[in-house]
């Protein structure tokens, strides 16, 4: 018997299972489709800050229990420039503030909400293949148990981050990409420390960029610039601590140490593939577009696709109206691209890129300057922050 | 008999010629040593747009009647972006205005109030060295109608722009230098046809940027970026007001056409030299710092310059306190740094610097849709624009 399903969906990370979940609450069912395991996907360490709108479409969602019982609600940031902090207010400047929750924990909300009878997440799927995403009948393949299976869809959403199959099933002849690749790394470690402060501190400092984060009052995530070469051995424990002391200046003498939990390099990346849709293939999330980790905006733009997305779907089947759907890629990426301007304006403002002594440095200088006594820059970077109105 | 002044002023140019002004109306002396003649001077074209607080200041100078009868208030500019155009509207963002009114007819009016009795300008004065700057007693030396003359003065103010002697007085061994280079040009036009709109147009084109400004009701200035190599013998009327009809899109059609009085092509620079103050030797103006003309602050940082000098000098005089004079570079600086900024940031974001299909490129376009959709974007460039106070 041929299997069915209203929406395909490709990848079980929050960008999948948000979408299936929000379709779910509007009547309109789904099958995910994950290559790797649960406990895979749930142990995942991502990002932790969700903006505003994000935590609306959670409570949307109804999975915003846990979060609003564990989550903190932080209503602003400090950024350090040298010896000197400044605090932004977003709850002052913007009245709206960001939510510090793990990723992690959302994914596992996500899926105990599937999981109690939205219906199927299909874990472990090899060989996922999108077979005519132009028709009107899109197909996805894939080998499970060692059985290949077909699932006649609707539509398909390609949920499935940046190393996925479904980018790469547009036609190379429509797509474009827009890359910028960032000449150092972050090295980042997890503890079970309290943080040193109860706001995110992003620090510029002619070391490098640091960034003290936390997941919750006892766990604490930081975050280092490094070179794009270094090894993960070079960097002991000993010496992360080390080298966050020196880079949070008047926050150091609260840095609580300990062993790491986690430990890993990440290179930092801008890339935007458009567009975010062909035929009845729509792409959400990492599978379109990655920012560097500045500016927490990646989850936060993933949950933004789905919501235009989610609308449009169901504008399809509650009022056969597809202008929506037309419109989608056009319509998130006018947001994708705002986002991904913040990203790379706050990378580019927060690391090390020049010579102590350069034109270019001492314009990062002015700007750190200017956002310490303008309210305009910092209602700038608080509106963004808090994430642009969908 | 020795000559003798309370301050002496290498320069007749805007910076000079202010701080002469207002130096005396508050009752302190000056000699202005100037390189070039009076007409010379007075025919310079420059820069056309005054912040709020340099019209203050040339009110304070009593300098600004014929200003406010010719000057143009301008209550915003417009932005182009492609075929796209919006508006920044000072009043109602920030409640300030800026004024159009050429810098040389500012330097008229200032030439006119100094000759009515206010002192001495020394025209044509050559081989101008500056003698001890470091001692109690700093002296002008300078060839004037073949005859050395020597000038002891109490303060020497260096206001003798980019190219004069004042900035290499200063020792090599204090000086640092902040240097950026656009790997670009402009070619300006001035000519009398009426401006194709009230207000300033900044356009960012795939063509380049291009500017319409203007110097009064009935004298237009164009710009359009070029290339660096470009000559201005490759640059006809013709072909320069063709371009202008591309690049400023809705608004070509009011574009008046007519024979150029001045044409020409500079290159952009942002400059800084650090520190602007030596013993008794201090730098205003060009002399310590450039900006590309993106933003119109070239004059207008003169002018803060001289506020502060002014205001230092006057302090050393009428109350015997050295603070202000001490304190003059870090608080010249201060302001320099942003405008610097603002320049380098405006001009960055408008001209035609990356391939159509790169990241950078599409971060300009994200920027532009962002200014235009922002009100604190807005009221950053505007805050800016009109001049951020002394």
């Amino acid at each position: 018997m041929e299997e069915r399903t209203q929406v395909g969906i490709i990848g079980a990370g929050p960008a999948g299972l948000l979408l299936a979940r929000l379709l779910k609450v509007h009547g309109v069912e789904s099958v995910i489709v994950e290559a790797r395991s649960r406990s895979y996907v749930e142990n995942r360490i991502r990002a932790g800050v969700l903006e505003q709108g994000t935590v609306g479409l959670l409570e949307e969602a109804g999975v915003a229990e846990r979060l609003h019982r564990e989550g903190l609600v932080h209503d602003g940031v400090e950024i350090g420039s040298g010896s000197r902090r400044f605090r932004i207010d977003f709850r002052e400047l913007v009245g709206k503030t960001v939510t510090v929750y793990g990723q992690t924990e959302v994914t596992k909300d996500l899926i105990a909400a599937r999981l109690s009878g939205d219906g199927l997440i299909v874990w472990e799927a090899s060989d996922v293949v999108i077979d005519d995403p132009n028709s009107n009948r899109p197909r996805l393949a894939f080998d499970v148990a060692g059985k290949r299976r077909e699932l006649v869809c609707d539509f398909i959403a390609g949920c499935d981050g940046f190393h996925g199959v479904s980018r790469p099933t547009l036609p190379e002849s429509i797509r474009q990409t827009f890359e910028r690749v960032y000449p150092f790394g972050w090295v980042g470690i997890l503890a079970d420390v309290p943080p040193c402060s109860p706001e995110l501190i992003y620090a510029s400092h002619d070391h490098g960029f640091a960034l003290a984060s936390m997941r919750s009052l006892t766990r604490s995530r930081y975050y280092l610039q490094c070179d794009l070469d270094d090894k993960i051995e070079e960097w002991s424990d000993a010496r992360v601590w080390d080298e966050l002391k020196v880079r949070l200046g008047s926050a150091s003498p609260n840095i609580t140490t300990g062993p790491s939990i986690e430990k890993s390099i990440a290179p930092l990346r801008s890339f935007v593939s458009t567009p975010m849709q062909h035929g009845r293939l729509f792409l959400a999330g990492d599978a379109a577009h990655i920012v560097p980790p500045t500016g927490a905006k990646g989850l936060n733009l993933a949950a933004s696709d789905v919501h235009y997305l989610c609308r449009a779907l169901v504008a399809h089947y509650k009022t056969n109206n597809d202008d929506l759907l037309a419109a989608y890629s056009d319509t998130a990426l006018a947001r994708v691209w705002k986002a991904e301007r913040f990203s790379w304006w706050m990378t580019m403002l927060l690391h090390k890129l020049h010579a102590p002594q350069s034109f270019e440095r001492q314009m990062q200088i002015a700007e750190l300057d200017y956002l310490a006594s303008s309210r305009a820059a910092q209602v700038m970077l608080a509106e963004n922050y808090v994430g642009l109105p969908f």
